[in-house]
């Protein structure tokens, strides 16, 4: 898989991709990631990439040109699955989003910054709008960098043990069951009892019931769907 | 303010918290982030701050002995008004968990990485557990950054122009209105003409229209709270 994010602000990205998950799907040759600055497309002779709102207000909009330009570049290259957009009002991300997109070859993201692109952007250049929750982020960037984390994490071979991937929340629409580890007894603060009982029946029992127990309190609208 | 940040792998959020909107926060004397390694309150020889789970299955556990040292260090400093656990079957952030979280004093965020933290932690040490989304991420910290960026960017004087924030979506139940800036026709993409019209009255009007409008078409559950 290949992942080309489209930014104004490049370097707030340098450590979420140099680092961790990201990092190792790189560097198993799972997973490209190339980071664009749009200022290296804008036509500009000061390099500008935003420009006051036609409606007046506050904020700074990203013009059409540099982002065009940075697309189009891209495209001529190869066959973009999905051009995606991070805006609040996207479509919600969610593990299902991200099971499909990590199946996917080739994805480009665009972060928005200060008020947002030129409505014309999200008319004509991009395929989807996506929002990884409902609140305001300074810019696009973490969103593609949150994003990117969860696709390619589930990328085959990425994570050493793939079973890890599949036993977490969201995969069957149950939250986890609660994890503990040793000392059983921390400071007086003891782990149940079942869990270290030896008798694997009865430890897989007690791991649907909670985690069947827990959906029910915390997330009852995942049992619903 | 003042963000206390626990993680295993604090450079992931090296260039989150030296670029953009937060650097910019932190320059004014208006929020102070502190990224703190799990790792050095760990009493293990080896500084391991992980192991297998009681329970078996795939995926490791944090152990609760080094996070509660690192808790305690810095409660012992000064008093925090939440201790926020990033966890996927937390309750959901909302610009409006950021509003609130924008008026405290001191935060402390306590990232999960591999499987999660030993459920004592989130019995015993923990105040609140917060959640980014309906997706797993490889670790707390990249939602620990979109969580910091949120807040941060909604304490008075970090955003130059206040009233950028203050017309946020969300900010009023509402999605943003589109935006456009120079050039009006690109290609033969125009924008909308009351743009142009100079008539600040139908500006307003139009732009209160497509808010309504496009809530209403995007997130009809917006307008039901």
């Amino acid at each position: 898989m290949r992942i080309d994010i489209l930014t104004v602000v490049p370097e707030l990205l340098e450590s979420p991709f140099n680092h961790s998950i990201i990092k190792r799907g790189k560097e198993k040759g799972l997973v490209e990631i190339h980071v664009h600055n749009i200022r290296d497309f804008s036509t500009d002779k000061h390099k500008r990439t935003d420009d006051y709102a036609f409606s007046g207000g506050a904020g700074m909009v990203m013009t059409i040109q540099p982002i065009e330009a940075a697309i189009e570049h891209l495209k001529a290259q190869r066959h973009y699955d999905e051009i995606i957009y991070t805006s609040p009002d996207g479509e919600q991300f969610t593990q299902g989003i991200a099971n499909q997109l990590s199946l996917k070859g080739n994805l480009m993201i665009l972060c928005g910054h200060y008020k947002g692109v030129d409505q014309r952007v999200r008319e004509h250049l991009v395929t989807r709008e996506i929002s990884i929750g409902d609140y305001v982020l300074t810019g696009g960037e973490l969103a593609a960098a949150v994003m990117a984390d969860s696709i390619v994490r589930l990328i085959p071979g990425v994570i050493s043990d793939e079973t890890s991937a599949l036993t977490d929340s969201f995969q069957d629409n149950l939250l986890s069951p609660p994890v503990y580890t040793r000392p059983a007894d921390y400071k007086g603060w003891k782990v149940p009892h079942v869990l270290i009982s030896g008798n694997d029946r009865k430890i897989n029992e007690w791991k649907e019931k909670q985690a069947y127990e827990r959906t029910k309190q915390l997330r009852p609208d995942l049992l619903k769907d």
